[in-house]
């Protein structure tokens, strides 16, 4: 089984409001020194034989990421095992 | 300026509806091959200074992840600059 990861993150200028209240509730929690949080989403596909990068953006372009709004970078997940 | 990423993933026997209707639609875009799907979240934690690994887990802990549903793994990101 081999494992690839799409990251996707809002782009930069779009704001991220989930993030920012994070961020915004570290002063309460006595968290000091970050300058910014931001939220986004990690897919993980398993493949049943090889990973395969090229099915992978495929599916991240149409299914998983909002070109609009969103990046998003693949990898391939060294196995544990 | 230095960056912590938290992966925050359901717990394996947790399901996951969201990434199997993504498994779900993959047939009817013609890729076959995957096994499994699964989302979660990326958090990426930008610090003033130098990353601070104690008190991003102090807010994957308080903030980002449901402990009961979700584990999380925490790492420094290497800079790009």
């Amino acid at each position: 089984m081999a494992r690839v990861v799409v990251d996707v993150m809002l782009k930069p200028e779009i704001l991220d409001p989930q993030g920012q209240a994070v961020a915004n509730a570290l002063p309460r929690l006595g968290v000091a020194g970050v300058e910014a949080v931001r939220i986004g989403k990690r897919i993980e596909i398993d493949f049943t034989g090889e990973a395969d990068l090229d099915k992978a953006q495929e599916i991240a372009d149409k299914l998983l990421a909002n070109p609009v709004i969103e990046d998003f970078t693949i990898r391939v997940e060294e196995s544990e095992a």
